[in-house]
């Protein structure tokens, strides 16, 4: 068994502003995030892939086809894009990195049958860095 | 002689849209960056400083002096905001890294001289890195 | 589940020597790091929390309290000083990275509960690194 | 349980053909990496190895002793080498990163109980990046 | 004026040789990169402009067309590829970093004029970053 | 004309301390810095050399000469060291990294006619960087 990472990058604004909680409860928990105007940062993902070696190629995937489905299943919805205002996953939710990471694995999730439709390789960890201060990762059994 | 380059960071969202060009034209110029609801960077601001080490204290310049200037007159007006929207340099200008290299130029010469009465240290150099791929350089004589 | 690494950085001088062993000992041990003179360096502190996502806030973790309590428990004894003069744990203890990492381990942990009073977030994972070449990673359950 | 990581350097160039399948289908797998007249990287390996912390020495594992292991046995082996041509695991292996990755693995384990006769510490992972964009990662138990 | 530099990257094998030296005299110049079945890098190109604004679109150069002079005129032709026999500047010349430097410098040269019409923006400076320890640096009007 | 930068790194401990001022002025000036027991840093240096190509190596200067010049006087003497203590310019300079630059230059000057008797390359530029916020650089010329 054998683990790929492999890193995509995006740029995205966002504003983190809570429909549960009062203006002053939105800006003592996100500060200056909570800015009514957004601002923006300029992600890191990373998409971590596990199985055994194919011995004829000796690879572990097809990484045309992992671009191909991190292509169009999230950096044509993300990059470039206001989080708020134009991905529907946050139409309600708080577009904080931990969201965005949920938001990210399950869009990776629906699409894998298809790119990658035998057993192997399966999806194992994301990890979502939205700045060199901060990242977010989640292994996929949890 | 001698120089310092001393390395800050803040996060914004832009859009790139010239009132002076059609909707067609800006999309052609500007791509995905044209995006009406803006997206996002992580901008790296490198600011130059030159002049002689002082014998007393073996430095070339204050460097807590230079950090309150850049964090009044740059960090505080930049970090988390919009830049179109908030930001009164792009009420009419577009806010490219090049139109932005300026204005944090044009905000820091102005408050030079308060903060550094004496003949040295000069401001030499700014730039501001937008993305891994593209950084934008000032001079200051030029 | 999802897991928030957040990074920190901390400068400070050591000298590896041990009491347990003769000069030559120490010297063939350590190398230069034997220096009875000391010498330093930048360190990076990554701390790894998990925990499930608060639905109204969007967040696995309070950032600030993390914060406050790396800032308070462990950047302000370690940074900027001399780990085997001014670090109580390194009295008797070599300042090895190794060490260096239990004792923010334990740091850590012994002021969890008065940070994060709920059953979430967990610390899991600590981070030091002491050189790009190398670094030290302790998990919480062992 | 404490566990070091130490990262070494190596530039090799390689080219990903396969025996097993027609001209046509190792463009179509490898694309530009299949060009014949080869191509190179500049490889990170890092080096996980696990262990308690030795009272006497402060340290978890002999970081000279490692250094001679990874040097004699993988570094000398594959750097500033051409990866098909001159070394022995791929006279019929394609040298693509996954490939190389357990090679390195099998000739550091080979080795290690020369190094390290002790029960700790033991190897736990190596992790191989081939560019910025990818890395490959073996955990031992596997 | 400001100067905009702009990243790309390419991947490359070489053997570096001189037939103007005796085999002797190649191995104790240039060491293990004389290994006669070559290695490989990642290489790092920047290429800064220069310029003044365009006030329409605040710009100071078309980065489309630039990457497109630099994708075609340069990357084509370098990236994976064995420098030593598929690039016809080094059927004679020595592809050491600083000859490759030019080459690239007098590739993009002579697709200038067609790419950049105008007086502005010109070509000011390429870097070739061969590894993290080795860069070579022209000024254009040298 | 070319240029190459080559990239250095050491270790070293200091306390910013100025005889020349009272203990306040001292620890207002140099903040944690003048904490008695020093702290420490991962100095990285780079070394800037300036020629024309030899036309048989391909080369603007020999890389062993300038590492082993380097070594003997620059790396020998700081790293792992206490630069207060150990490193005679700082008998009485404070080791800020400006006094610290200048040294280095020094040092690097002095032996450069043994290493490089011809008219070249020349010492162009060096720059050290404390931490990856603050950089400092001399021209030679200056």
């Amino acid at each position: 068994m054998i683990r790929l990472t492999r890193r995509y990058r995006f740029s995205a604004s966002h504003r983190l502003h809570s429909a549960c909680l009062s203006d002053t409860e939105n800006w003592e928990l996100y500060g200056k995030c909570n800015n009514p105007h957004g601002h923006g940062h300029d992600y890191v993902l990373e998409v971590s892939v596990r199985g055994p070696i194919d011995p004829a190629s000796g690879r572990v995937a097809d990484v045309a086809a992992l671009d191909r489905l991190v292509g169009d299943h999230v950096l044509r919805v993300l990059d470039h894009k206001n989080l708020n205002v134009e991905v529907p996953e946050f139409a309600t939710a708080v577009p904080t990195t931990e969201n965005l990471a949920f938001a990210i694995r399950d869009r990776i999730e629906r699409s894998w049958a298809a790119a990658f439709p035998g057993p192997w390789p399966r999806l194992e960890r994301i990890r979502v860095q939205e700045t060199k201060r901060n990242s977010f990762e989640i292994r996929n059994e949890e």
